[in-house]
Formats: C-alpha cells, structure tokens, sequence
C-alpha cells in the first residue's frame, strides 16, 4: 500500500480558479471504492500503487476532456514496507508526539 | 497572503519513521502565530511569505539541532491576486462543486 | 508523450549520501530504451506515460531491493497535447526567448 | 550552502505556453552573481539560503508583473551538513557510480 498526494495544475485555462477542475478530479475519486483526503494543496490517496495511479491518470485525462491544453501534475508518494501505515496511523503518529 | 505546504525529510537518520522530527515542526508552529494545518503528507501553512519561510527555516534548522546532517524540503507555495482565498475558502469552493 | 521528473529519497538510510541509490535507479534506465537526462535535483524522463511511470516502480522498487524500508518518490509530470515537446525543445524554447 | 530547484507555473494565463515566463525568470538569476542551471522541469540554484529564497521571491514577483493573478511554484530544497556538496559535486558523485 502507498499514500500519494497528487496536485493537478491545468495551464493556460484562462481563469485563475481551479476549483472547478479539482472538482472534477475528487469526483472520479467518488467513483472509486478508494480512500482519499481533500486538501487546500492537493489530494491524499490511499491504495495499492496500480489503483492510485490509475487514478491519477484519469484524473489528468479530465483535465484534458474538459479544454486544457498542457497539464502539469504533481505526485508525492510514500511507501513503506516495515510496517503498515494509513493516513490515519501517519497523523495520529505525529499527534501523539506533541 | 500565500499558502504553503512544506514537507520536510531528514536523510540518513537511521530510522524509517519521520513523525518524532515532524512533531518538532509542529511545535515551531505552534509557538507562532500563525495558521497551519497537519495533512497525512504534510503541512498546509497559511501567512505573509516572510512568515512563512521564516518558519519554514526554523523547522529545517531544527532538524539539524536533532541529529539531522542532510534535510530535503518541498515547499509548495500558491499565491493568489485577484482575490483572497484562504485554506478554507479553497477547500469551500471545491466542495461546492462537487 | 509526457516529461516527467522524478526524485526517490530512501529514508532512514543511515547514511546522508543517496548517490549510491540514484545510481542504481539511473542504471534501469539504462536498460531501457527510454530518453532522461541526469540533473542535480533529480531525473528528467521523456516517454508514453505507461513506459514513463512503469520505469519509475521499478527505481521505487529497486530502493526496496538495497535495503530501504521506506521510500519517498516525488513526480512532476508535464503533458501537453497542443503541441509536440520534447526535453530539448523545452530548453531551447526558453533559451530562444532570454 | 543549500541547493534548491524551483518551478514556477502562472495559472489563468490563457496560453499553455510558459516559455516566456521563465525566461524572465532566468533574466533575474542572470542579473545576480549566483549559480544556476536551467534544466526541462525547472531550474537548480545553487547558493546561500536568504540568496536563494530572495531570488525566487523576484522570481514569483516577476510573474505578477507580467500579468499572472495566480502564481504556484514549488522549491525543493537539499541541504546537507556533513559535508560542501555543489550541484556539480552532486552529478558527479552518482555518474562515478553508474
């Protein structure tokens, strides 16, 4: 299992906002039994690695479906393998420490 | 006003976990005045940009203070002029799409 | 076609040098018919997304291999689809314009 | 010293093309004494932490002044204490591996 935070600028929109752009990403996110987390930077994902980036790739594509011409996308990915470790268990770890 | 998500790596510390040095970021923050919230990737920081990079500094800085020789930080700033937009009203304007 | 730039951190390696780990990513590379460029802050990889992403689990993978127990992987990925761009043309585009 | 990449995306702009926008970027760096390399995914810096951050805090400005409304950029930042590592320093101690 892996966490990724994925972050989708469309460019040369035309229009500061990407609200409506995100939108439609967090709505692909609703269609799949997949964990994530909204969040004012990005998107955390939580899943096996295929199942993440599968996701990411449509998400990009909506971009694209919806008028961009040129997608930049950002993923940050952290994967651990001497223990199982959620988003929740991440949070709840640093929490404890302060 | 920016908001800002850093997220800060100390290399070489012998040990896959990373929450105890992200606590210690918290802390800094949370002896200022100043906006922030944890995420399951890192941290959301919301301020003028000197206040937010000074911060960011320190955190960095008190990895080294810990043990850290070598520290990689990613800062992801979104500056916004044609209106104010905070941590929340970004995270609002999505969700009313959706 | 899409450009992507990526940058794998082992953590909790014991050790602040990482030119070991990258070696041995930039080595798969190798392996494969797959046009990057080395840069000081990480690698840049041109390819279909697929052949870009698929030789980016296999680094990932490969830190595992050589002892990591945790690896953060950041990914920048540019695609554009109003024109053609290469690695080159991206540099040169620039460089005609300064 | 730290060594620091920095990519800067105007957002809104109207044109997928951001050539022109980092060519004023790199005009900037071109009017400091500092050290850079412009690479397809952005641009490395290499200098003191104020020097740095003080030239992609122009850098963001730059855009602003050219009409951007949105600006995000993303810096990644290396800096390592056990040892004087520049840009170079870091190519080649990976190359020496491969």
């Amino acid at each position: 299992m892996v966490i990724a935070e994925v972050s989708i600028i469309p460019v040369g929109t035309g229009s500061p906002s990407l609200s409506s752009y995100i939108a439609r990403c967090i709505k692909i996110l609703h269609g799949k039994n997949i964990k994530f987390q909204l969040t004012p930077m990005g998107t955390v994902i939580e899943g096996e690695w295929d199942e993440v980036m599968t996701a990411i790739r449509q998400m990009q594509e909506e971009m694209f479906k919806h008028g961009a011409l040129r997608v930049v996308t950002t993923i940050k990915i952290d994967e651990r393998r001497d223990k199982q470790s959620s988003m929740q268990d991440k949070l709840n770890s640093v929490k404890s420490k302060i």
